[in-house]
């Protein structure tokens, strides 16, 4: 009888995260506001949708396996030599080469439990032993709790999110810097950088290139490419190397690549979203205060809305999705009262906030 | 000091394509006539890249994670349950997923030395042991030695692709299907179909969804979206269950999916690649007796032109990249004196005939 790696049968079934074409098949539902992946409502940069328009009949070709042009771009934009940037199909894709390149069975990784999942999911898939700590009560990963954590297990790879999702808090660079240096030099911090280009580039921590750092960014956020599936890490050309013996050779969409390269030369199109973003966020802020509710302030382009308890907030979520409002909410202490809502256009926002009053107005507290 | 795991450390640092866009740089070519990827020269359907273009906006949002619409349509077509299909980003990810399920570090892997080889470098990548036999000496996946060395070594995973790449050739259905039936129980049988879509389906396997059978096809060949990244598993539940466990959970370009679906509703556009693409084999098989050469008869979209030895078979295909023509050889004898060339459109057909009729003038036998 066939069966799988004792490895692979360890693993748990988990599904991260429900997609919403489940969720809308599951309540029978033609259409959803979408706020609840942070994807971006602004859509592509134009410049990005007209290269990808002229080559969708060159879709027939495999992408360049290299990404050569987007990798010489990146470079450019950061600073680098292109054998410092190495490009995958989005960020969950690079997480997992990384993972595979550091954790072996048994070994200690370390992350903040409630954070973005993904890293989680590839540590127990590689049979990794995951250490999680929980957030400082304001939402905050805890860099000191992390750091003697650290020092007392020797993770192979210490993963935070930076701003942090779903909390949307940003750890100031100099912490960041701080809490690096003082890392043990053989745990690796992977640090993902998702929602960076919503923040200033002063305020984030400069090129840095050694093979303990490994930064991860992408195109699904700011440059509302989420689902073209491309992502890049900042790395040492050494560890850039080392992805490059496991990584799938052509699994870049090539169209992803094209629409990669125009948006980083509409900076234009990304400063608007970045400022609308902000708009949209004030909006959710305004709201939560008319609500008499607390909410977290975010860098990233979704905020978090308390809704007091773990049961309230999903009962809440539950019946925004009856209404056609699709959101999602924290899993772990202390944000598992908060509800997430992402930066929606104007309209989305209304209908989120004529629906959140709604609901809040039926569901006992 | 960091460091790779063990295991990743000991994979040796190989590219198994060089793709056509780093040729071009090193070779300072402004233009290539792609030959070399068994690409389609006939695009994605009309109706793929209409209801791409018509997405590109929404390419902001990701792609369903389970590809539901996508599943449901692929199961109607191999009569199937969508529980029975795994779609992933083009036929390497899926493969990737089995070696990865199926292939412990040590376990024995078993294939033909010169076929496809990604299903190779994912076997070095999981520290399985590559057991490779050769060609019969007439390009054809030995299957009886395939037999009786799985016989002998119990081979976790046996990888057979029918029609064959490089080969082109075609192992009937019965065959195959005795194939199947003869080897050991707790061997699984990864049977790559990129190029089944060529094929007439009367002379293919009928639908079998057991645990010891995973069947790979693609959109990246007669459907001309090699760009895109996605292909799929026809499996049996239990095992499309175990992929599910360890796959990237929003791989899948959205518009992929969304072309793909288009696809498989235009019937029409297929049979058209199809039926071009056998007056192309036709073309080359008559090119190939007019320069007195022995060729293949091929069943996908491109054929194998005998050139005597390896050592000019690799100089005709340097010649003819120089010229701006590329194409591929296969690596391992008995195939190694052959080069590959991909189905064409007609002008391209008749560029690469003009160049290899000089370049085998000029390069000496």
């Amino acid at each position: 009888m066939i069966r799988p790696t004792h490895a692979v049968e360890a693993i748990p079934a988990t599904t991260p995260f429900v997609g919403p074409e489940e969720l809308m098949r599951e309540a029978d539902l033609r259409e959803l506001v979408r706020l609840g992946a942070n994807e971006s409502p602004f859509g592509p940069s134009p410049k990005a949708i007209a290269a990808m328009t002229r080559e969708l009949e060159r879709l027939s070709w495999y992408g360049d396996p290299e990404s050569l042009d987007l990798r010489d771009a990146l470079a450019a934009k950061h600073r680098c030599h292109p054998q410092q940037i190495l490009v995958g199909a989005g960020i969950d894709d690079v997480m997992g080469l990384a993972v595979r390149a550091f954790v072996a069975a048994g070994d200690p990784a370390l992350a903040t439990r409630g954070t973005y999942p993904t890293f989680a999911y590839h540590v127990v898939g590689c049979g990794g032993t995951l250490i999680e700590l929980p957030y400082r009560n304001d939402g905050t990963p805890d860099c000191e709790a992390l750091l003697s954590a650290a020092r007392r297990h020797a993770p192979r790879v210490v993963y935070l999110a930076n701003p942090d999702n779903p909390s949307g808090r940003f750890i100031p660079r100099d912490e960041i810097a701080t809490f690096y240096e003082a890392l043990p030099k053989d745990s690796l911090l992977l640090l993902d950088e998702a929602y960076a280009d919503f923040v200033d580039e002063s305020d984030l921590l400069p090129p840095i290139f050694e093979d303990r750092l490994i930064r991860l960014r992408t195109f699904s956020k700011a440059y509302g490419m989420a689902g073209a599936r491309i992502g890049y890490a900042l790395a040492s050309a050494r560890n850039a190397h080392t992805f490059q013996k496991i990584r799938l050779q052509s699994g870049i969409n090539r169209n992803a690549q094209i629409g990669a390269l125009a948006s980083l030369d509409d900076e234009e199109f990304r400063q608007f979203v970045v400022s609308e973003t902000a708009r949209a966020r004030d909006d959710y802020y305004r709201l939560a205060r008319e609500l008499g509710r607390g909410y977290i302030e975010s860098r990233a382009n979704f905020v978090c809305i308390n809704i007091e308890s773990c049961e309230r907030a999903t009962r809440v979520m539950n019946e925004l999705l009856a209404r056609g409002v699709w959101i999602r909410k924290p899993g772990a202490p202390p944000l598992d009262s908060y509800i997430r809502v992402s930066v929606g256009t104007a309209p989305m926002r209304q209908t989120f906030a004529a629906a959140l009053r709604a609901v809040l107005a039926e569901v006992p507290a």
